[in-house]
């Protein structure tokens, strides 16, 4: 189980849940291992079962199957798991965590179906490592990822307003590489007025990348006419307006939106200062993206404004996320690190 | 000279620059390589040949020597490496840079003695393994190091003044070893009001290490009689006030102090935000260890104010310095950045 955790934490964070697969023969030798890759992608069974038949695994009767959360019992973009597995004829299945979302169960089907089922393998392990993706599961939220690009002293602009480019290019493309990853980006109403920016996925040569996320803007007051993330179309080709002031409805309506053919599940909040804020007083953040840019500016807009903290204690506490390339990411100059919330009662 | 720079990064910067050796035989196989490790400790060459001599090797007279700096002349804490060298008979020296301080002038001396030198070695590498501590030389000011310890938001308190404890343990103890390197600490008066700092050296347990950095406040209001870094004390023994705002002539002060026996060469500027922002306005910081801890306050004071920048091609840039633990370290929960000036014309 501790290397389907290995194996799970390879994966992006987002809509789906980290998860590790490995799966052993008679003797415990690991014949594959497999990790989910974000939505859309193989779930971690399936990609340690497709390693297995590729490796040559042809008869499955004698095998047991480590999976670090409970298969999954629903068809979505991908076939439930629990019929991959009792079709392919695993005998035993080892879990870690439970699915608190509407796909859990499976442990009961497999069972059913005459699989032995094993539950709870390093549970606290297996539930840590999505904690707070199964705590927005629990608040039927879809999951936020934040992007905070800034200097040393947390500067998002110089005191003229100047800040193209204040992060290495490296950085930039590291924030279109997670723009291609989410289904929507969220922008406040005043980014759209002062930095008008497009809002689309790219590749490291300027082109689109096929699939392109959907262009949220937050706030009571118009998006412009001529707002460049508009490309001309109207409201609900490509992008939409949350007339709202508040965090958690601007997700519930995100929500409720198709795009690309299913509802949004991710979204990337890029800014500005207000909406960054808000998310974060609100502790509607589950992931952080926060790259620094070897400069200092002195003066100029602050990444984040007044969060309702008086005192330390008070404090918003983060934590290093080894998911995902892990903690620490030199791009070019600058440093990312990536942050997910601190467990509920972590000190 | 590849080798050589790699050990030459291992050091800490300084008082004394970043060298590293590497001593070959005919053949050009290594016999051993040495660092220097800091003020007071064995020079690259010295370091170099006393494991060569550890390793069995008694005869020099067909061994090269690589230095990525020329080999000093002088007698300070540690005997001159020209000394060393000629009186061990090593063959050949291959040198990088030439030393712009007055301990140069090791390849004239090394060459009327009779020993081959060539010089100018990956000189362009070499130089800027040091580009800031030559301009410090060439300026005839000591060195400066500065610790900044902040929150994501680049926060040193909450609202409240509460600062205590925003970065672990593990950074604390970070501080505390770059504490012992340097010869003097430096903070100014309004932190000495407020938090009353030891400006002590401490290992893990909490115990005084045997040399103590000189603690210096600066500015020109007085500082309080029972300020605990005064230990009861007069000025001289162990603290000084520099009665000067201005951070040239701090750092000019300080260099015509004494401690532990011989003139400081070496600061660690610790705060608080004018402090800092003075030397950074004046470009006289030439390392910094950004400590971020993960953690939001959204308000109180910031770790840096108006440095005169006012948009962005006029910001400070720095670069992630590979010396000295690398660019980034990972301690407990939070991230040291470790930063130097970005050389001249770099862009
Ligand atoms: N470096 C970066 O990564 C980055 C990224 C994005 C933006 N920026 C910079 O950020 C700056 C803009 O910051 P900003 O704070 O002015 O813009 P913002 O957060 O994009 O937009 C602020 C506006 O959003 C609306 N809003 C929505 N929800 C809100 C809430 N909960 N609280 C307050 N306002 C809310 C308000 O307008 P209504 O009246 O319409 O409700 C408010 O005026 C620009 O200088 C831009 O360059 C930098
Ligand atoms: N987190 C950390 O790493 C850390 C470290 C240190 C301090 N701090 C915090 O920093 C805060 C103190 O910051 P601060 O800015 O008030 O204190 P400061 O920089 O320590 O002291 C400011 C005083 O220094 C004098 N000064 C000397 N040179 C100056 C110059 N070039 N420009 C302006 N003033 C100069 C001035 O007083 P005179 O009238 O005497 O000239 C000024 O009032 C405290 O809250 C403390 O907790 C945090």
């Amino acid at each position: 189980m501790q290397t389907a955790l290995e194996a799970a934490i390879l994966g992006p964070r987002g809509a789906n849940p980290l998860v590790g697969s490995v799966l052993v023969d008679a003797h415990g030798r690991i014949l594959a291992t497999g990790h989910h890759r974000g939505a859309g992608t193989y779930h971690a069974e399936r990609d340690c079962l497709t390693r297995a038949l590729a490796a040559g695994v042809t008869d499955f009767s004698s095998t047991t199957l480590y999976t670090t959360l409970e298969p999954c019992t629903h068809y979505g973009r991908q076939p439930a798991c629990t019929d991959l597995i009792s079709d392919a004829g695993v005998r035993t299945v080892l879990v870690g965590a439970r699915d608190p979302s509407p796909n859990g169960g499976g442990v009961e089907v497999l069972r059913t179906r005459g699989t032995e089922v094993v539950d709870g393998i390093l549970r606290e392990q297996c539930e840590k490592l999505n904690h707070r993706w199964n705590e927005a599961a629990g608040q039927q939220r879809i999951f936020v990822t934040v992007h905070l690009a800034q200097s040393i002293d947390a500067r998002i602009a110089a005191a003229d307003g100047t800040s193209q480019w204040i992060t290495s290019e490296t950085s930039r493309e590291h924030t279109h590489m997670i723009r291609q990853r989410v289904d929507a980006i969220l922008v406040g109403t005043n980014t759209v007025r002062t930095d008008d920016p497009r809002l689309t996925a790219r590749d490291e040569r300027g082109a689109l990348t096929p699939a392109q996320p959907l262009r949220a803007v937050m706030g009571l007051s118009d998006v412009p006419e001529k707002a460049q993330l508009k490309q001309g179309r109207p409201e609900g080709e490509g992008w939409i307006h949350l007339r709202t002031r508040d965090p958690l409805k601007a997700l519930k309506d995100l929500a409720t939106t198709q795009h690309n053919g299913h509802p949004v599940k991710h979204v990337l909040v890029e800014g500005g200062q207000s909406v960054l804020s808000a998310f974060f007083a609100a502790d509607l953040v589950d992931e952080i993206f926060l790259y620094t840019a070897p400069l200092i500016l002195g003066s100029g807009r602050s990444s984040l404004a007044d969060l309702g903290v008086t005192t330390l204690t008070e404090a918003r506490r983060y934590t290093l996320d080894v998911a995902d390339g892990g903690p620490t990411t030199i791009m070019d100059n600058d440093v990312c690190i990536h942050l997910q919330p601190e467990p509920k009662g972590a000190r």
